[in-house]
């Protein structure tokens, strides 16, 4: 179970890419498949489409059990919102050796582009209600907002929830304040990569899509030079 | 900035690799200053000792205004209780130029270790009350029990606060069940590296050390094969 971070190949880690380069067959989700093939020219690849998450696992089951060594690779880390636990259910007892191998999660990765939003107690949430309900991540939000914790939020749209974004800042805004500094990231690692900083008030109306993660500050979060910064608390600073 | 992810070398990013070989002089703690040395031979570092943050981050940017490229490294992640904060904080406005480039950080090194904890929503806590009052971590550890989050515990013990790990599970212990599947990991990518697997009522008498990282479960986490699962949800598993 291979993490690959955000796209770039300078995100993997040495151990992801030894993995990947020590694997007989690499199993993926097609977009993350493309993007990595380029690097390991010769690799045998197989790709399967969106949401076929327990095909893809499956499948990857199937080619270790007939003694081949498989990467499976997913963006991000495996074991965040990836295929990591899917695959320790699927297999259960059975004998099939498991490596997780790291990489770096878009809460991290995004956090950097933005300066350091997540330099205090977070959390990360994802706003997908695709396989959790609403009310439970309503709730979430809450409690993550009374905590004053600062959040990572993925998933923040899709086209089947153009609004998820908007109601996720109205459960926060029960508890958070409206001025509360936020921000965004694009295209993490990828063509098109951008940022911006805002209020929470007005991150409820950003038009997010599918590649954009949202991060949001606690109590104490501030711009300092274009950057946004949750302090840690040093003295003497 | 420069994450150096657990400790181990295969686990930084190519781009970290890069950063570090590129940079004039390295500045770090000690202890990691150590753990990356030898695969840098004729790199000039600048060690400081621990609590010297302030200091550190000082000396950076001095370097750096001396028109020097300057490399801190942080373990783990550079903004996730890291430097990376602190170097924005004391920067300001000033024209310094800044990159931070992750790292892998220990919620989800050491998860890798055990399975897939954090496979949910999770939060990432640390009870270190060097910076920051202990009502204030108390507060949101009983958030995110009553969220029902994942939640990944750093710091939690040390010399001067050997109960606060036991202190933390019991305000969790007021919202999530003492039988909830608990874990940690120590030592991640280092000599030592170890994990158990127990339940937050025995997570409450274990006996932490200051490289130990522990690992709550919500609700739905249960343990499959010897390891530590937060299922995403996936239907037809």
């Amino acid at each position: 179970m291979v993490g690959i971070g955000p796209g770039d190949w300078r995100e993997l880690t040495l151990r992801a890419v030894e993995a990947l380069e020590a694997a007989d067959v690499i199993v993926g989700y097609t977009l993350y498949v493309e993007l990595i093939r380029p690097r390991l020219p010769g690799k045998e690849f197989r790709a399967t489409g969106m949401r076929g998450e327990v095909e893809r696992c499956k499948l990857a089951l199937e080619l270790a059990r007939s003694g081949r060594s498989v990467a499976v690779i997913c963006s991000g880390d495996a074991g965040v919102y990836g295929m990591a636990g899917l695959v320790c259910e699927l297999i259960g007892d059975a004998p099939v050796e498991v490596e997780v191998v790291g990489g770096l999660t878009a809460a991290t990765s995004g956090a950097a582009l933005l300066g350091a939003p997540l330099g205090h107690d977070f959390a990360v949430i994802s706003l997908s209600d695709q396989l959790t309900p609403w009310e439970v991540i309503e709730r979430r939000l809450q409690c993550a907002a009374m905590g004053d914790f600062c959040v990572a939020l993925y998933n923040p749209a899709s086209r089947h929830r153009p609004d998820a974004l908007r109601r996720a800042c109205d459960a926060l805004l029960r508890y958070a304040k409206p001025e509360t500094v936020c921000g965004v990231a694009r295209n993490i690692g990828r063509a098109g990569e951008a940022t911006r900083l805002m209020t929470l008030l007005e991150l409820s109306d950003y038009p997010a899509d599918m590649f954009t993660t949202a991060y949001v500050g606690n109590s104490a979060t501030r711009v300092i030079g274009g950057r946004m910064v949750t302090p840690r608390g040093y003295r003497d600073v």
